[in-house]
């Protein structure tokens, strides 16, 4: 790669969120926008490395779950798209069409995936029968395309890379149980695994999935004040089951239609959020498991003493390299100092320093980088001492940004409140009449207000408030508003 | 999945290889063509499970040899891809194009990738500065899409799954030296991991990739007596620096021309060709490693015994679960017998079946899928012949079709051999006046009697034929001649 100098983000990310994003992704070298079709980005391999490790812990999650999984043709059947109505409307507008193979106009046009519903439910109509062969638990990691206005790497794009799970059902209750096992499936592989603290919440009626009964999505909080939306699953019921003749034979021999749900990570933009969340001033901070290099050894170079500081590195790279992904870093053209910053903006969990000095004490100099503090550790409590940090690295990280996440919600009946929570970047929590359509016009006051009904939480909350915080009628919902990008 | 009657194969596989290798594709439930885009299929859960292991193997292999992880857009801008002649007079009669997004007419036509040269060339030549850049390794994981003509389930398809690697080196010398790493990674990964004899060769220069300087590319024999093109590997040399601009600073301050090659396995291709290959006439059989179920425990039942053969399955599963996957089919609609052939056609490596005398004796009847023999084995030596089966599984496998490959390979000086041996389905190995553009004629003349030049072998093989097989003029090459798909 060519040399840069680095000096680190120059935006603050309290001050400007989006300028130091964009400072993040060139300076860690995550992606590169200068691909020459608007819209799409290359990933560079240290985001590739990490998106493949979400994938992984997602995927193996959802096998555990019953998930098969799957891949599928990338390109849809204009007829097949047109199935669903609703869906038809919601998608037209951002779908890349396919018109010509070679020099040959095709017979019909081939849709580039925007989501893989219509290419799906026409297969799954051939390959369910009977109620034996439900609950039907397939996934496809895939990417998918949307003509996108507003595009921003790995957060929005025109191609993303996703995971989608299509579940079908015998009965409504079981496929709402899905959602349930969906809310926890992300809040198990957001918090747990990425750290990114969410809140798990059913949509209004006015901002659901085209075609699908319900929508339940994940909220993440950025540093801009804004939620960005995290994976969402939706409750489709019967509406494509019609359309695409989905339906088996139940334990009487009678004709059913099945019930479906999809679910839609997307890892991508999990790995932007988690990147925009977690990181500072220095750069990336990862979870210890999705970090590329998760121990970085930089030798303290000193006259006379090369050779014996070459070897302790190298000692030291063979107590950890068979647990750890750990790298000496050997470059000769940088000074320590600049090393340190290269890899804080890289985002590598642990950093051993080796110097002279460490040498003639028997020890090393250990720094997290999740608090910058430098310690001096004897060789003997080496491996114990990384050992630790490497075991409560994602925890204590996750623990950080959840504290944050909580502090950052203001519970309040008054509308003036909501306007100051939003104003100061926060999420309020409030009474709110309907999130079915009869809600709408409450909600199109508070988008007045610069903020969006995300919707209600689906377990664990009773509405407490009496009265819509817009309207004054009576509340029938605890509702969560928030700026949104 | 709906229940189907398991017949087994009915085709032959010696005698109608074509019509064995789809139903092998239906009835182990591999891929389903009846997707409603001509050329496109669906991969089932069984095969998509055996593609993602042999991704993982061959990640890991490139990343051991220095290859770095990148994520490259789908889409090609219609101007890099008629920035190199050849290339674009190669593959444009295959490319599908995008010409709109929703309603709008985009400015410029968008191409589906049919490979990434033109669109990450672009890209090196930001990335690339110095010669310290160089090499410059690196690889993606991707879909590839050519209206292809003929097609047929995972060996050649209008979407097709793959790996590109792609390479800068300061030097032809360098260049050169990766094709031959080419060449051994393919040797490790095909023969070693997936069980495939092939010979790799310098393809002709008449059949050459658009745009390289030559050619490399591995066979493998097919029961048809056709060889099929597995992964290939192009030098491209300077032949798209030029157009690209991808150029790098010497020591000395001097600009100059990076050499590329680029390395193309094509995962999906290869598991086509694998179970083809490995097949037989009960259904699928796959190397250790990549079976998605490795160890298949069948309870025979018996009146009154139930509740004990139900324990002794679950404590077997127990003993291996851990270091195999294993699993316990305890489908009540099937007959044990049903259950053998559905897990025969399936390719599971290793079947235990548990019945009420093995209770009695202690034992458990062990089935390899290799050569189907049933052996009764003590409990206390069950895990130690289970783990001797699963240890020499995959190379027992491999040295069977080794040695059928090689037995196959008919070295002659005359042509009347040659026309015999592509009649018997084999391979000829001969003397050949030239594999540069003045033997072609001599290559039309093969062509006629249904054979191609595969190309020579460009390790560890001296021509010691005199004359050219065809026009009896000095033969500067042994070549290898074949029927091919």
């Amino acid at each position: 790669m060519a040399k840069k100098k680095e000096l680190g983000i120059q935006s603050k990310k309290e001050k400007d969120f989006s300028k130091w994003y964009t400072e993040l992704i060139n300076k860690a070298e995550l992606a590169d926008t200068r691909y020459n079709v608007k819209g799409f980005v290359c990933y560079m391999p240290w985001a590739t490395r990490t998106i493949k490790k979400m994938y992984g812990k997602y995927e193996a999650e959802l096998e555990k779950l019953g998930h098969e999984p799957l891949t599928m043709p990338s390109v849809i059947p204009e007829r097949n798209f047109k199935l669903e109505a609703e869906h038809v409307e919601g998608f037209s507008p951002e779908v890349f069409w396919i018109t010509h193979a070679g020099k040959k106009k095709l017979d019909e046009r081939l849709a580039l995936r925007p989501t893989s519903e219509t290419a799906l439910y026409q297969m799954y109509s051939l390959w369910i029968r009977s109620y034996k062969d439900l609950p039907f638990k397939r996934y496809l990691s895939c990417q998918v395309w949307r003509n996108e206005g507003t595009t921003r790497p790995f957060l929005r794009a025109r191609e993303f890379h996703w995971i989608e799970a299509h579940n079908v059902f015998a009965t409504m209750k079981d496929a709402m149980a899905q959602v349930h096992e969906d809310m926890r499936t992300t809040h198990k592989l957001l918090e747990e695994e990425f750290a990114i603290p969410i809140m798990f919440f059913q949509r209004p009626a006015w901002d659901t999935f085209p075609g699908a009964v319900h929508t339940y999505a994940a909220d993440a909080l950025t540093e801009s004040g804004k939620v960005i939306q995290l994976p969402s699953t939706h409750l489709l019921g019967t509406n494509f089951s019609k359309p695409f003749n989905v339906t088996f034979t139940d334990k009487n021999g009678k004709k059913r239609l099945g019930f479906i749900t999809c679910y839609g990570p997307a890892i991508s933009r999990i790995y932007g959020a988690m990147i925009a969340i977690l990181g500072d001033d220095q750069g990336l901070i990862l979870p210890f498991d999705l970090s590329p290099v998760q121990i970085v050894i930089i030798p303290i170079p000193f006259k006379g003493k090369e050779q014996k500081i070459r070897k302790e590195c190298e000692n030291i790279k063979k107590l950890f390299e068979n647990k750890y992904i750990t790298k000496v870093d050997w470059n000769d053209d940088k000074t320590p100092g600049e090393k340190f910053n290269h890899w804080e903006m890289k985002g590598v969990p642990i950093r051993i320093e080796i110097g002279p000095k460490d040498l003639a004490k028997k020890q090393a100099a250990i720094v997290s980088r999740l608090d910058g503090k430098r310690e001096f550790v004897k060789k003997t409590k080496l491996e114990e001492h990384v050992n630790n940090i490497a075991k409560n690295y994602t925890a204590k990280l996750k623990k950080r940004h959840a504290r944050r996440f909580a502090s950052l919600v203001k519970k309040t009946g008054a509308l003036k409140d909501v306007k100051d929570a939003l104003n100061a970047g926060r999420i309020a929590c409030t009474g709110f009449c309907s999130i079915n359509l009869d809600g709408m016009s409450c909600a199109e006051t508070i988008e007045k207000m610069g903020g969006l009904v995300r919707g209600k939480k689906i377990s664990g909350e009773k509405n407490k408030f009496k009265k819509c915080v817009v309207c004054g009628k009576p509340a029938k919902e605890t509702v969560y508003i928030a700026k949104a990008y």
